[in-house]
């Protein structure tokens, strides 16, 4: 990956902005064979090359169908195929079977994301932007940057599933230096939580509502590797005193005992990464850990995860800077940063204890875009911060991400928090 | 059932109390014959022979062994075989594997509940109770009188899945009359959620916490069947738009378009109840219907759950009175009482938005009594009030019960909600 | 169990043939008790409740409906309750959920079998038997045989599930004492394999074909469970070279490495029987395995099973005597005859590697009949001989028992055969 | 597919035989994209990268390894990756996981194909080979022609799961031609089955044995479509009066009412082939059908399918020839020689009613090659003659070809047979 950590462009420049994250997709797939392309190791994850295409009709369908007069949409069955799970946009391709479309080939995915490209050109010179569209255009280009995080993750978990362990790059990441973990005191109160600002937020953002927070705390870093070595060497896995009674079943039923990239051989120790199965650095944030692990951990530490504004207490009006996809290591480091409270962007994303749904007030957009956010609040944790895989610009202090409890796949660590 | 609606001992008096618990669950199981007390239907219910035997279980081992000097177990088998989940008390029969137990027999279990008797009462003879064991001893007769509930809950889905629809009792309800749904305003505000004062509670109605409430609205009544049979007819189980994804993928995959107990044949429409089949009431409230099913519903009308605040808000002060356990109907019904919000207690237990999580601040039970509550909270939701099938004793404002999104089992309503 | 070594009635007595075998049905139930007869612990085993039904509705459905004028049937709802497997006689509660059938009650299931009882004795007494009716009868009692088989296959194993180890019947049986294991010879050759006589037999055993032999050997008992632990003790469950494909994944897939009622503690060797959990017998031949590892046994020994051809040469004209249920011992012991080739008749069913499949010009019976035995001749083998737990009545030369080549709850054991 | 019918190299010619059929692997592969080559659209199909690996692998393994002096294996990682279920030689990637592989990449697939066929020309010129390495080799050349059936039949089941319909090779077929289905009689007797004579011929081919066959019938040809359409149109799915039990909980199970391929749509009727979706041609004989399926089939039209013995005894003495892989039809067509059994080479592979086992006194082969047939000797039936998608060079009347019951992907057709 050669991410330079340009400038991005000015929010106002839109056509800009649109040009640098779609060259930016494709810089992303630079390191990859065309066979990579393909690849789905599980249902979880799609290949890159549904990816780039399916970011494409995201434009078309929202935007250019509706607003390019005389727009001609590249192939009518590329609906079907590159719909992702908009139900009232139409039927779609299972989830489970986008590895299985050998056909389009993938010269055909970039003629059409050139296609999209083209008459996204159009639009902007002809000025055709009304405030509605804006916002679709900050929509998929926000929606586009979603997917540039899961090609890394997907491509991540598919070379983990090939006894060749490939590298998608190979750069050199210095040792990490964990500092000692301190307790950082928070007095609580009312708080606003959410979105409250113009500009673009998604709608599983707003609206602001206020909360009440006692007292608490949180640790100065994430978690390192060597301290969560420590749990699994304390019985952290066999000791069911730890674990929420699903995360047990769970790691009984899956015969889980490590996080998922973790790989122990003959007394060493080593790490599936994008940089290929390299030697575990003690000193790093342990990552890839589901938000059962997460919580055992710190349920074994006597402390908790953070809720959901707690986070966004501790991150204050701090600015969005860490270890982000334009440092190009692609994986979490040390905390550089002399905050008080250190990673919070960048690095991993944390796990709060906070179920992801509704704030008070919740309106989902109108349309199949209203299924964008509102229909997975059930059954998933809210995550904070961003990951050494997120692009910077994408992130805010409102920003939500989700996953289901039992989730690996992400860049995902642990921050404790707890009680005063 | 001839529950007769007796008065319940004042909560001072632990022995009468116990007395009058115990003698209820046997009151419960008079309508059964042998073969019924063995029956396990599904994977989530219990044979009714293990719940008598579980709650006997519960006494013994948390409270006789440790404080009844000399108390001799009734078998050392119990331990393994009547467990229910306490990892670490030891291991245990898996859930699914109670229906296989025709040994020990039935007559032996009912003699391990004198056996516990007789210590028990040997214990309140000679005052042997600390404030500790006080405790324990309002834990295990809110504990039986939790399964009281479950054996009710148990028993109508064995009897449902047998083709010859089995009565449990034969009793004539009259038909109800639903007033018209009307909405009730409040201004929300700083509420305080949760229980606050002494007395006994489960510790995850503890401690109470602040909120910060927008003005919201609920629904005066309950959801009927009537209504809830136009959300059907208006393609309620065919659209996507209404539903969760997680639900939405739950009604493909189990093929769902109906509550649990409804059954339709040539324009007939039925429920099965502990009465056995009867033809269904439309006035009545639409009952076992899953959090997926209410929250789609409430979607359908434009509305919304309530939360847990929003629902301990509407509760207020009121009286804990309505169609409990001791009314012997075991079966919803229209709301009696004139206040503005009716059916809030009793009838069917209400499904809140709000998943089931710890209360900021919460602490579990000290031992292996702390898996009973904490260790289950994820991907639950809270619901709410009682039901027809709950002892009126065992509930409160604060009190949480808490079902995965799609269980149906319980006797489980919709109240509709929404902000002002 | 108190069986009896009456002698059965001529066959010319259908009267009191009918009689002696439904009283040996209700014989046989009576060491259980009323929870006993409700249990289904596995989808291939049957509640004994469901058993004496069964067997009942058999002579009602086919043979009284169509015969006796007036035959009023018990129930409208038995068809459905009690068909087995006849799609073309109706719909029929799923296998997989008798066990759920707690009503109708085991009283009201004798009542059934009373009922039916007095219908068959007025036929009896009119003397209306056709040679059609008296088909009929012959494969009602044959089919009731069957079932008898089954219960006790059936409780082994839902007693075997439950964790106290319930014996069905405690009596004494002495040690076993194994003879040397010899070869006997035998020159082939054109033989003849199926039923070629009149009288009673099952369509699957006719027409009599003629199939050419090459010389092989067999031998001369069963394997015993000293020689097949010698074989566990040499990797057989570890080493795949004895192993057909599929027989390694379903080891590898269920976890399997010894025989079903092997249980093995502290160096102790038990094994589950009719007569509760008990000290193995290494004498006594090795039970309740798969074909699979019958097969593999014979592999790891350098030999192989017999075919059902070389199985009916080696029995040619003996007389069908042994260990059968009529012994009451109702496990497997050594052989007490003096025959070249011993324990060809009852103690255990004998694997052989012989596909059960329709004899040459195969006739099965017309109507819904013609699902008795046709309809399995896919993926299961022949077994020959009879066990200890099947009445010897029952068994001939010519018949064919079959099972899956996982199947190991039937009484099957090794017999060893070879090439010259 | 530009197959030309060239003249395949005499048998004595071992070094042309190698190098003919490893260039026809490749010319296979020649109408595929690079992405084409990875797709695994079901456990029971392979990659085509995967084959032309894997029949690199297996001369690697069992020849050049033991053989050719100081021969280098091309990476030691391969045994590991490209062993296909040889469980003596070592552990291998799971048959489920092979489309994970998009490493190696094609390119280095092709240049261990390169690699082994240097080695294999060093073999030749320096005429290295003993009569074992002679063996070796045919079988390795015989292994390679299952792997290029192999190809076409996952290509196209691979292409079938694609909704774009990919067609493998555009060829114009004409269309079919029905001759009338007449009755051939044979009077059975004492035959010999299997392969008695030198030569290459599989391990499970031999030894021959005899049989004694009563009298029986077989049809001129295979059974069509319009015939097959017939059957369904009849109720053929819907009754199960024609079904084996486990063919019946087949169809139920997996929702089944039509061949593999075949699609219909607003009253047009098309089938999925190498050459795409095409319309579906009555005439043409029905393809892609399960044993179950043929069975039933068979049963409804009051007929059964043919046994091995009768099958072979129909062949006689015919010259292998028919509508081979070489005709570059890639479909099944009308008959067109004048035999009285027609179709009986080529076209389609014949289900017979034999359950695939050994022929008496079978011995596989020594060491690891043991598991090529043997192992797989349950739970499979056995296909006859060949098809449009198998080299002529590869078929023999004793040649014995299996798949288990519900196997569809096959090219698979039906002949019926009878009693006379």
């Amino acid at each position: 990956m050669v991410e330079k950590p340009a400038a991005i462009a000015p929010f106002n420049n839109f056509a800009r902005l649109y040009d640098e994250t779609r060259a930016r997709s494709l810089r992303l797939c630079r390191p990859l064979q065309t066979e990579d392309f393909l690849i789905q190791a599980a249902d979880f994850v799609s290949p890159t090359k549904w990816h780039l295409a399916h970011t494409s009709w995201f434009f078309e369908h929202f935007l250019l169908k509706n607003t390019l007069p005389h727009y001609r949409p590249y192939s009518p069955k590329f609906d079907y195929l590159f719909n992702s799970y908009y139900q009232t946009v139409g039927k779609f391709v299972p989830r489970t079977e986008r590895g299985l479309l050998s056909r389009p080939l993938l010269s055909e995915v970039y003629a059409y994301r050139d296609h999209v490209d083209a008459a996204m050109a159009a639009l902007f010179d002809r000025d055709l932007f009304t405030p509605e569209n804006h916002a679709l255009l900050e929509l998929g280009v926000a929606h586009e940057e979603q997917h540039q995080e899961l090609i890394l993750m997907d491509i991540l978990y598919n070379f983990s599933r090939n006894p060749l362990f490939p590298a998608y790059q190979k750069n050199p990441v210095p040792a990490a230096q964990a500092s000692s973990l301190m307790w950082v005191d928070f007095p609580g109160g009312l708080i606003r939580v959410g979105q409250s600002e113009a500009g673009f937020a998604f709608d599983n953002e707003r609206p602001a509502y206020q909360a009440v927070l006692p007292p608490f705390r949180m640790a100065s870093r994430l978690t390192t590797n060597r301290e969560y070595k420590d749990f699994i060497e304390a019985g952290g896995y066999v000791r069911s005193e730890f674990w929420l009674s699903d995360g047990w079943d769970w790691i009984q039923r899956e015969q889980i005992s490590k996080p998922l990239y973790w790989y122990d051989e003959e007394g060493q120790h080593f790490e599936m990464s994008l940089a290929g199965m390299k030697k575990r650095d003690p000193e790093a944030p342990v990552s890839h850990v589901s938000f059962y692990e997460a919580d055992a951990y710190a349920r074994w530490k006597g402390c908790r995860l953070a809720t959901e504004g707690e986070w966004e207490c501790a991150a204050g009006t701090s600015e969005v800077r860490g270890n982000f996809l334009e440092s190009g290591k692609l994986t979490p480091t040390s905390p550089v940063m002399d905050d008080l409270v250190q990673q919070l962007w960048g690095d991993l994303w944390e796990w709060t204890q906070s179920p992801y749904t509704a704030h008070p007030g919740y309106q989902p957009l109108p349309g199949a875009l209203g299924e964008y956010n509102g229909k997975f609040m059930a059954n998933q944790l809210t995550l904070k911060g961003g990951s050494c895989v997120t692009p910077s610009r994408h992130l805010r202090k409102s920003y939500r991400n989700f996953f289901p409890p039992s989730a690996r796949w992400a860049f995902s660590g642990i921050r404790l928090a707890g009680n005063r």
